[in-house]
């Protein structure tokens, strides 16, 4: 009998333009803990039953990964462009715009955008409630919002329940203003201030002030009474993933700053399921239209912030069932496992703590790692990388790079 | 009795002008690979037997190195500058400079260079060989050639054998245009397109398809009847590694690129004997004179571009065997044998896969690897590092470095 198979990878050499390597990158949120006392001083992932990770950590390239640079403490935003390969120092100047992206505004160069909470404060300003009781339909209230005006400038808002975004559209605004937001309840809103000298920073505090001003009055007698600011960027045009790559590409995440950087850079949306199964079967056959598929799983990230290890662990054991249905995926294209950033329970919030990344695929050079976690995979082939290393180690092993020389 | 040995290291402390400490660099072109099925999922470097380079990885410190970055597919050219501590994002525009120079062109700043194939054309413009049956004497068309005349502009070329460099010597020329080799056979000669907007780029381009007329009516009727230019760049002034470094140093290689970079930064070429042993000794007999000698063995490389893992094994035994000469002068001096980039049997072309490296020599901190191969030197105590780290690491070892700071 002749064996007929013929591997993915050979044709695609052969005929690269029918038969491309594909890749899934799994960004599990937050992951990346400390070791932690109550857990026998290991790690959620280090005590999670995972065998499917481990499995692709045997079968791959294992590493650590630095989001931004060593102890650097990442936001999801900054790391996700990172990982994407899009330098956060460059093009980063505050989450507005992203929001602003994530919720379907078309943003222009000179744009600034914040990050809104709609909230419910007192007669003497002072916030009782930052998110209005979490209220759910704000379509009139984002109305009311999008008829106020600013002189000189163009308002143009959106939101999803309590939470939205605001675009101001004009000559000679800055992104080099403080948030309005207190952060905190029973704190009173704040006077947005100019961050630096220029008369475009002090115009813009102004107009923003002014903005709240006419807020406070529109809403007036509602229980969303307030519109909260904060995270003022500078709207960038970014090239997308097709021009910077040459590959298509989807995103699929249920957070609005994921899925505003992912249109950023040109990538399908495509909503997350509850049910993590779901997700993994969703995502397999959106990976036989487009060669990039990035799977934001934002669950770990929340116990991080929580404090909470057990329901950490939990939910890590979750994403592996998950995981395992890409197992068959991985022998003929690439799978990555990593984390965008640790989420300590300790802290519960980010730290610059670096975070265990695996690469399973054709031709990986692979190594002794069997067992997916922060300290296993400090000992794997992969070295330690930073997260804009990510997309050309990824875009090498796809054959699809082009060559720097001769 | 008295022991009245003492090192060639205690010695040039004591006197370091008489006694300084030597580097032979061992580049292995294209040595590096991926896991191969064939070989039983290794790389051609693990099978091979190879006991000199497994000695030095023994005695010396070991690891890997990313040529120009993580990921990133360098060129021999690229990776050479690397290597020698030239940034290539910072000198490098295109292989043409370098080619000129290994041909013995002396540059100029402000000269573009292209390298260059005699080809033979039809009356259509149709290349149909590129290399015009691989041409042996060119001596009389590189005459014709220098003939020729543009406008403001000079003409410099020089051939050997089928392959050749055009430098063109004048104002206001950029290194922005395209090629006009097809690339491949029975497609027609490429008119010359500026690659930017700028009216340098645009009057290049002008005059190289000037040159192409010209060069097509002169060369009319011969078998050799057309020249195909590509890789087009601006000659750049390299420091040379005695500026830099402050040591002499030679070169052996067999191609004109690799050359072509060692005489740019001021290092005498030797020419490499066909026989392995033979290219040793010369080596150490090079090394009597100079501090430094970079050997290029070009081989692996071409093995890896032919798809022949087979092959490639065979000749990475035999550079073992050239190694084994250098296992002596490593006892009093420093060795180090590295890959300039990856090339896989399986893809035939340059990827973006790191190195192993390994830095033999006096008082190098030794570590657990006792055999040279990808997999093998990433457990060494040289960790990752990049192509431009490898000279500052190489002279600190041969006490030749500047302290930065007090």
């Amino acid at each position: 009998m002749i064996n007929l198979y013929v591997s993915r990878k050979a044709l695609s050499y052969t005929f690269p333009i029918f038969f491309c390597m594909k890749a899934l990158v799994v960004i599990c949120d937050g992951m990346g803990d400390r070791p932690i006392e109550e857990l026998g001083k290991k790690t959620p992932l280090e005590v999670a039953r995972t065998p499917n990770m481990d499995e692709l950590a045997a079968r791959g390239i294992n590493g650590t990964m630095h989001p931004i640079g060593p102890g650097i403490r990442a936001g999801s935003d900054t790391s996700h462009l990172a990982i994407l390969g899009y330098d956060p120092f460059k093009v980063y100047t505050g989450r507005g715009p992203f929001e602003a992206a994530g919720l379907g505004i078309e943003l222009k160069p000179g744009d600034i955008a914040f990050r809104c909470n709609f909230a419910t404060i007192d007669e003497n300003m002072v916030v009782t409630d930052r998110r209005a009781g979490r209220i759910k339909d704000t379509t009139e209230l984002a109305k009311i919002i999008n008829t106020l005006t600013l002189p000189g400038v163009e308002i143009i808002f959106k939101s999803l329940s309590y939470r939205g975004a605001l675009v101001l559209r004009g000559r000679g605004l800055s992104y080099k203003v403080s948030d309005s937001d207190p952060h905190y309840p029973n704190k009173k809103v704040e006077k947005v201030k100019p961050l630096d000298n220029s008369k475009e920073a002090k115009r813009t505090a102004q107009l923003v002030n002014e903005f709240t001003e006419k807020v406070q009055e529109a809403l007036s007698g509602k229980k969303a009474n307030m519109l909260l600011l904060r995270g003022c960027g500078a709207a960038v045009k970014l090239q997308s993933i097709t021009e910077k790559y040459g590959i298509s590409g989807s995103c699929m995440a249920t957070t609005a700053i994921i899925k505003g950087i992912a249109k950023s850079v040109g990538m399908n949306i495509i909503n997350a399921d509850l049910n993590y199964l779901k997700r993994s079967s969703r995502a397999l056959k959106e990976l036989e239209k487009v060669d990039f598929l990035l799977m934001n799983i934002k669950e770990a990230d929340e116990a991080g912030h929580d404090h909470n290890p057990r329901k950490k662990v939990e939910i890590i054991e979750k994403i592996d069932e998950a995981i395992g249905v890409f197992l068959d995926f991985s022998q003929e294209n690439y799978v990555a496992v990593l984390a965008d950033h640790t989420t300590p329970c300790s802290f519960g919030d980010h730290t610059g703590d670096p975070v265990p990344i695996t690469i399973c695929g054709p031709e990986v050079r692979t190594d002794e790692v069997d067992k997916f976690s922060e300290r296993a995979n400090s000992k794997g082939g992969l070295g330690w990388i930073v997260g804009t290393n990510f997309m050309p180690i990824l875009l090498n092993f796809m054959n699809k790079s082009e060559k720097f020389g001769a």
